[in-house]
């Protein structure tokens, strides 16, 4: 398994030998999440969970079926899923009579219910977010969480008296985003989205990018400003304090099981994976050093061990099996856990326990008297220097670029002066064969000249290839 | 709200009145499930993924479409459940190769996977569960939580060596059920189906059956033995310690969102719900009854008395809303918090707060200085006396019958004595017009004659009206 010659096939690989998912399921593009991987996703989904409440977002669940005359409303939006949406046709051997499709995203679904439940501005913000299965019929080559066609998706949906507040919701979505990125330790891209690029029926598109090994960038998220595009089809009004009734304006959030896929892609080595603390299923792994001698001491020191962390909060677990501890160590560091806990006879006569850390493979000791809070400090130290590398690596591969020449020489993203126009955005792409991100969402600007028209510009794009 | 005199008006207007659904979502047969209904259901969710894990169960996740030729390989399960699958026919404009369905539960799902995963005698037992939605085509009328068309459900299942292994498994399954039932607050009757009315494909099935306040019983989980009848179809083989060849034995459990149904017509009153402690999003709510010169007072008290709870794990609620108290009363009372708390005053002085229990409406008042000691102790009373009223109820209306028009005439629930022949079975439902639940799970007999052939027999048999 070699990360930088052959990423693809490393990555297909780690998912599978790692026990995140099991790809043989018999209808394509939908795997099957083991009990690793799905507890990772468990764990990713409790801290978006924790944001939303923190921000006073309500989790609800809407129905997964559609009906064909709930998703026609927003002519864009059609445009933009109708192609990719899985039609329910039949119950039984009975044609339906109306059509329902699988949600692609829950717009068409909720809608029609927000305007019944918003009738004042004092209903307003509304603010809810669910986390569901939804459902796109890719066509492109599918990959283990990064494409799929059964999806495991986040969605925030707010409702806002005018475009202000709405624009108030995104910058707290976007606050949102970098405290999960810390705890994630994936740095990312905040990018508005050409026009041409946006999400079906939005005003405008932040996308949430983050750089693969490769180069290329994987969508992870994505901030939608609706402003009235979806209120005035699904007729969201309410009644101001003047008596006045106004659409609202709307925004959505949404991540998905991407976010396993770049945390994969970003942190693993030729080893394995390589796992954040935080989303990790186990934080610690103790693996006895027994001798024949010391093997019944030992196991009940392990055992102590274990008890004792599990008192203060860590995920741990103590590998009892009936292996040898290379073989263990082994198997803990393809799926792995951030840090190796092992204890052996002359640990215990010296008083210390040896930690190995997973992200750069350092073996120290550590005072069996002062376990807790060394632990807690040396995954605090792995969590940070993960998010520090990524960090670098995503700098270290933005190229500022003054031509295609140079922008398409870039290794990963390139940065490029760009008029706003769509003629020039369009030539970009051909000529550099990358795609157009977007502009920075905190508006960061400089002087130049556009790299096809030449046209003097504030407005700075970044570019890449993308998944 | 009159519970007794109309059962069903009162259901579906509770439902909606606490918040735990919304039906006017245009798909008929499913809801929006509402933020406090949710997260009933997300606590009972997490209670029985307690139990999953105490025994050593994986949650996992398995695709929700599963394909025609996947589903058609068990032919009794495809008669029991072929008329009421969604078909997913075309994605976008084109139809599919394969006709794709929505699971109604998922062995066709599971079982070509288990035969990849299960090798060896080692792998065994195989114990996975998921939580999820699934979907069946109702033509009976829909009814919240309890008859709709996206139905969130648990499933387990499992894979034994052999059947005896299995036989272990059903009886965990039962153990695992007392407990459930005991944080629910909520007895039943575990009855061994008679053959017609067991689970497509299964060996025997145990029907999980709880009382409403009607008279008739509510199914809120089964509990299954398929022997080999799907490892066979889907050819799940494991090699034994002698290298033989062996089919595995499985089982499987589930339950649904029939668990809120059943929860809210046992304990809820005319005032509205009346939740369990444990599965309730609040189990207290405190209510400030302020003057208008101790307002401050009052406010800084509550909120101290809201954060000295939640330290210590309370799910909690402080009503700051600028409402009458009454008002607040009636609202947390429709909502059905078990325990609320009331500080004004003359509370202050004398250093209590006042308890108002929503069970049985007492009012006492705790000492400040114990609150947490008390509100401890009221919420498990409250949750004993819950269980222990709806356990009374389910006693009282089994009424053991030796004839047709002794069983006819029973309120609820009949005991009788049959030969166990299909033929008798049949002529007793028609002429009671009740079910036959089936047999005790736990082996109970008692020597009699078929109320109708009367053979002797030592079978005794539950008859009920069901939902």
């Amino acid at each position: 398994m070699k990360k930088v010659e052959n990423f693809s096939e490393w990555y297909n690989d780690i998912v599978e030998k790692a026990g995140l998912c099991d790809k043989r399921y018999p209808v394509k593009g939908m795997n099957v999440w083991t009990s690793y991987g799905w507890k990772i996703m468990r764990l990713i989904d409790e801290l978006i969970r924790e944001e939303m409440e923190r921000t006073n977002h309500e989790e609800i669940y809407f129905p997964m079926l559609i009906s064909e005359d709930q998703f026609a409303k927003e002519t864009d939006h059609i445009k933009g899923f109708g192609d990719d949406v899985y039609w329910v046709t039949h119950a039984g051997q009975n044609p339906l009579d109306v059509k329902l499709l699988l949600r692609p995203t829950s717009e068409t679904a909720m809608y029609p219910t927000f305007a019944l439940w918003v009738r004042s501005h004092a209903d307003l913000p509304l603010k809810i977010f669910q986390i569901v299965n939804v459902f796109r019929y890719e066509t492109r080559q599918t990959r283990a969480f990064m494409r799929v066609r059964e999806i495991h998706f986040f969605e925030s949906h707010t409702c806002h008296t005018d475009f202000e507040d709405a624009e108030r919701q995104i910058t707290q979505n976007l606050e949102i985003m970098t405290n999960l990125s810390k705890k994630l330790c994936m740095p990312y891209l905040a990018l508005r989205r050409p026009d041409w690029d946006k999400f079906a029926g939005a005003y405008y598109t932040i996308g949430v990018d983050a750089l693969m090994p490769t180069g290329r960038t994987l969508q992870v998220g994505g901030i939608h400003q609706y402003k009235e595009n979806f209120a005035i089809p699904y007729e969201i009004k309410y009644e101001d304090e003047d008596g006045e009734h106004k659409y609202v304006h709307q925004t959505t959030y949404g991540m998905s099981e991407r976010l396993v896929g770049a945390i994969v892609a970003l942190h693993g080595d030729d080893r394995g994976l390589i796992l954040p603390p935080d989303i990790a299923p186990f934080q610690v792994v103790i693996v006895p050093i027994p001798t024949r001698e010391s093997r019944v001491e030992i196991y009940d020191a392990c055992r102590e061990l274990e008890s004792e962390l599990k008192e203060h909060g860590f995920r741990v677990h103590l590998d009892m099996r009936e292996v040898r501890p290379g073989s263990k160590f082994y198997d803990w560091e393809i799926k792995g856990v951030p840090l190796r806990l092992e204890l052996g006879k002359r640990d215990m006569e010296k008083g210390v326990v040896t930690f190995v850390r997973r992200d750069n493979g350092e073996k120290t000791e550590g005072e069996r008297v002062n376990l807790v809070t060394e632990v807690k400090a040396v995954l605090e130290e792995i969590g940070q220097r993960l998010l520090e590398n990524a960090e670098d690596q995503l700098r270290k591969n933005i190229t500022p670029a003054s031509s295609i020449e140079e922008a398409s020489k870039a290794t990963a993203v390139a940065k490029i002066s760009w008029c706003g126009e769509k003629a020039c955005g369009s030539e970009i792409e051909t000529q550099t064969e990358m795609n157009v991100l977007g502009t920075s969402a905190e508006g960061e600007t400089s002087e130049g000249n556009c790299i096809i028209c030449k046209k003097p510009t504030s407005i700075i794009a970044y570019l890449a290839g993308t998944y």
